[in-house]
């Protein structure tokens, strides 16, 4: 089980940003996404339609106490965050762990999350975004091969083209 | 030369997802993001202010027309689009191409992007996030080297840390 936490989401201003976090870790191979923050059925929606139309299994849910889930977890945890341990010298170790919980930011990340996760773990030690981070983590951890990743009870799925679009199943 | 192209930017809604794309091109290797749709001066500033800390080159502009971008290109491009050929398939290929335009939406893409770009390249064949397929992309262009990119007239850089955040040289 790969589940990935997105800290302090806020309706008005992280919508689109935590729907994509949510949709990279549905199609990077992540079984589940919990946010912490405001709760925002509109957020659930735009996942659960995603999860619908193309696959799943996938969840999302809202969670009131991060540092609960984190100490809660069974498994291991980690912290993407850009102060961390770069992921190219921890990643042989974090592809050994079968319950990985990723936590991501989040505008300001409590200070205990980085004493609660098991790792701090960097994707590159410049500023950039949860999403890359998220994405660039799970292609690594995956080594690839979520990209051909089938998911179950999809209504349509896409047949790749040189151009242009083509969509098989059903089209809502 | 790697460039990015981002489609269609609306001030409102686009901000942060837009800042996104812009720090993850230059974080990942990326030396320039030409933007079209709404031109954004706090868009600007945002990417700006980030390369003046953390070091460049890199490079934010906008454009009138994708079109005549895309066109005038000396070099190779591709659109990064759910609908188009696996990059897994591709990038032996795209990793030859040493002046390249990379193209990413946008709510809408005009058809004729589709035709214009060289290739249209796939991250999954799942609806995810422009900000993480750009991501992917480029660390699988550079081979995951763009992790041990050193920038230049960087003002800080982050130490990393197990625990905590060590950032050395001049902080604002």
């Amino acid at each position: 089980m790969i589940c990935v936490l997105r800290l302090g989401h806020r309706i008005e201003r992280d919508k689109r940003l935590s729907t994509h976090c949510g949709l990279v870790a549905r199609a990077f191979g992540a079984q589940k996404l919990v946010y912490t923050g405001q709760k925002d059925s509109g957020l659930e929606e735009s996942i659960n339609s995603v999860t619908n139309g193309w696959g799943g299994p996938f969840q999302i849910e809202h969670s009131e106490s991060a540092r609960k889930l984190i100490k809660d977890w069974k498994g291991k945890s980690i912290h993407l965050t850009v102060y961390g341990i770069p992921v190219q010298e921890k990643i042989r170790t974090l592809r050994k762990v079968r319950n990985l919980l990723i936590v991501i930011g989040g505008e300001k990340v409590p200070p205990e999350v980085y004493q609660d996760c098991d790792w701090n773990i960097s994707i590159s030690q410049q500023p950039h975004s949860e999403v890359g981070a998220l994405a660039v983590f799970l292609h690594e951890y995956f080594r690839g091969r979520e990209l051909e990743k089938k998911f179950r009870k999809a209504q349509k799925r896409v047949v790749p083209q040189e151009r242009g679009k083509k969509v098989v199943g059903q089209t809502p």
